[in-house]
């Protein structure tokens, strides 16, 4: 018998590689944070043996969730401004509250309360961009969950930047920080066409190829961002950003809604990733994203579910049943975007975006054990004719009974084992009181 | 002090009627059923005393929700086919399982099914339309909830009868059958406009004036129904029901996808209602109900689940979200069916289709006591600048905590109290394995 670290029997297990396929009654083997076979559970009896063994007899085991697309310093602003138009909403209220209360601890709390909710929702990293990147860096590394941490930069000055180059001066710091860090990645995060100088830019685009980074970005969000550029510069934020050399299979193009055929060709041959925002894209009325068209052009399609004030909440279960329902809608194709193809986006198409596909993303020999268990016990998930329909289309994110990262267990029967639920409740109340005056 | 039968403090009350109203720790005073006051906890503590007393510190209390559109029999063909363009889903899938498998016990147990998720999820109501209504009345009586159980009628033979006249006499039985049935209502329930003669559709209008019944059909759910009607009859559905004299307010008019400027204004100036379905609407690829434009022409729009074999869940919590996200996106206005429209919705709303807005729909002195609790202290709905908000965009329906119908409490504290789920998933369990065969 070998000696390993963790083995978990479950009920079902659904690898998303390969496709499709969801093995029964059969176990996980993890050792030194790693996944190392998947094998019938009869089997792992005799051949393994472990002082840590999980027992899931109506459970599904998935690859652990990736929100592509988050702002988690935003979650204290969760339902403070809705069913108002993208401009009200952003210049009447959000920027506002941003200008007057964005702050280290504003961004630690913020960051707490939507790492907390992530990783109660099974989501076991995610691709940030927000104000004060070293302090969601700090919280994630603190709470043992999986980052990408966007080094923003925006050309107007915050509490964290004074200007462009501060931002890339604080930016570069603290890739050279998190260097060490197995569970980091550190994409830059250029804000938006909008927001960003192609002097900017092209520094950006420098420094990644220079350093090995990505490029996180908000692309195309909306018909006024691309007409606006279009009656300025004669081209499209796709055209110029194409023109400046920033789409590749290094960029993380989020939102995507405004989308010709050429442009999904162009998206399509440059190897660029799309980062689809279905709930916030319906709230804020940004358009829709083409997301069957880009599937069927071999471009890849992760989701996120962008900040909790525009959402509200940082659940992958509800923006997988989204992207599902809405793509057929929108492509007139009900078998558009069937329930493992959402799970796909949700999971090894992520880990595709933001390159880190040979270590997360799938439940797949070498790499690490970045697992979630779902609970389908339930009356509501009944009968269960193929576990990965339920999950996509009749489960919620309070069916997440255990998650771990990297071999590490983060949540255990629903309870978080890096965060003081109480004391994080109470911090939260504070900013309530603070912000409604 | 007067001493009634129930007071259940809350932390947040939303009567739905008067609109956009949340009282904050306030007392729900019911006796014999009913609700006789609603006023400051303070106040309910020196004016009323009562043997029973639940006190929701962290919670908000709704009026029950109601399904508008369900056929709770076909729950034990939740997920079996998924992902499917419509006419395959219904002819090789969905209508082969029910010529084999419909029966009273499939019904039975279905309909159990269907009651126990709707239950825990918050639905005290719903407006059923299938085969075998007489048991899915029996069902709905023993378990404490109220429903409106459709006469169904279709032109052809199945388990339950055999042709037109066939379901009418057993649907006119069944009405009287259920005459003292507080909790009931039995609306006539012609299938489709597709799937039932003129002749049958007027003597169900003359029957309906003559027991005061309404009528619940599904209409313009598809282009292909409004093309296929247009092409035989150079009309629509929706005109030949007008020259029927079928459109009025006893009309619930199931999907409606297919609706041009004209067509709305007919259905406003007749008073008919609308049944929104969104999440089927979108899975089956029926088109978009132009719901902001419905609401604007002061169209009364309901929401309903549909079946679970096309959702895959009977959850008005998703339904609310996806009805509000959707109608902003169609509509291009971020405005359109703010979070408390939508739960208007899901309550009084759906009471005024059904035509029991005297009886249900909102928290107002003299209904009955249909009440729903839903716990908003999860971390997931921090911070709460908004019940409604919260409600609507980020909480889903295992946060229900407790349910009454008419004061009869059904689920408390997530338990209920008229069904044995342990029983009811062994029988569930076995029409799984008969049916994947």
């Amino acid at each position: 018998m070998q000696v390993v670290d963790l083995v978990i029997y479950a009920r079902w297990i659904i690898p998303v590689v390969p496709q499709s396929v969801t093995h029964e009654n059969h176990a996980l083997v993890i050792s030194k944070g790693r996944i190392i076979d998947l094998l019938p559970s009869i089997e792992a009896d005799l051949k393994y043996q472990s002082s840590q063994i999980v027992k899931l007899d109506e459970h599904a085991l998935i690859p652990g969730l990736i929100n592509s697309h988050s702002h988690t310093g935003m979650s204290l602003l969760r339902g403070i401004a809705d069913d108002l138009p993208l401009m009200d909403w952003l210049q009447n209220h959000i920027w506002p509250l941003e200008q007057k209360w964005v702050s280290e601890s504003f961004v630690k709390d913020g960051a707490d309360l939507a790492i907390a909710e992530m990783i109660r929702g099974g989501t076991t990293c995610f691709n940030d961009m927000y104000f004060f990147p070293d302090v969601v860096a700090e919280r994630a590394i603190e709470h043992g969950i999986r980052a990408s941490i966007g080094l923003i930069l925006i050309e107007f000055a915050s509490a964290w930047a004074e200007n462009a180059d501060d931002y890339l001066k604080k930016g570069l710091r603290l890739h050279q920080q998190l260097q060490g860090q197995a569970l980091m990645t550190t994409p830059f995060a250029p804000h938006a066409p909008y927001t960003v100088s192609d002097d900017s830019l092209i520094k950006i685009k420098q420094l990644a190829e220079k350093h090995q980074l990505a490029i996180h970005m908000h692309l195309h969000e909306t018909q006024h961002e691309v007409e606006e550029q279009q009656q300025k510069t004669q081209q499209s934020p796709l055209q110029r950003l194409h023109q400046l050399g920033l789409l590749s299979p290094s960029l993380m193009a989020v939102h995507m809604t405004q989308l010709t055929q050429q442009d999904i060709d162009l998206v399509a041959q440059t190897g660029t990733h799309i980062i689809h925002c279905p709930e916030s894209n319906l709230k804020l009325v940004s358009g829709f994203c083409p997301v069957a068209q880009c599937l069927k052009s071999n471009i890849n399609v992760a989701l996120g579910t962008d900040g909790a004030a525009s959402n509200n909440d940082l659940d992958m279960f509800g923006e997988m049943r989204t992207a599902a329902l809405l793509a057929k809608g929108i492509s007139s194709d009900a078998s558009a975007v069937p329930a493992s193809t959402a799970l796909e986006m949700a999971t090894i198409n992520g880990a595709k975006a933001l390159g880190i596909e040979n270590e997360t993303g799938s439940l797949s020999l070498g790499k690490a054990a970045d697992i979630v268990a779902i609970d389908l016990s339930q009356l509501e998930m009944q009968p269960i004719y193929e576990p990965v329909s339920q999950i996509v289309y009749a489960a919620n994110r309070q069916q997440v009974s255990d998650v771990w990262v990297a071999g590490k267990q983060l949540l255990k029967q629903r309870q978080l084992s890096t965060i003081d639920i109480a004391d994080l409740k109470e911090r939260v109340m504070l900013w309530q009181k603070r912000l409604k005056n």
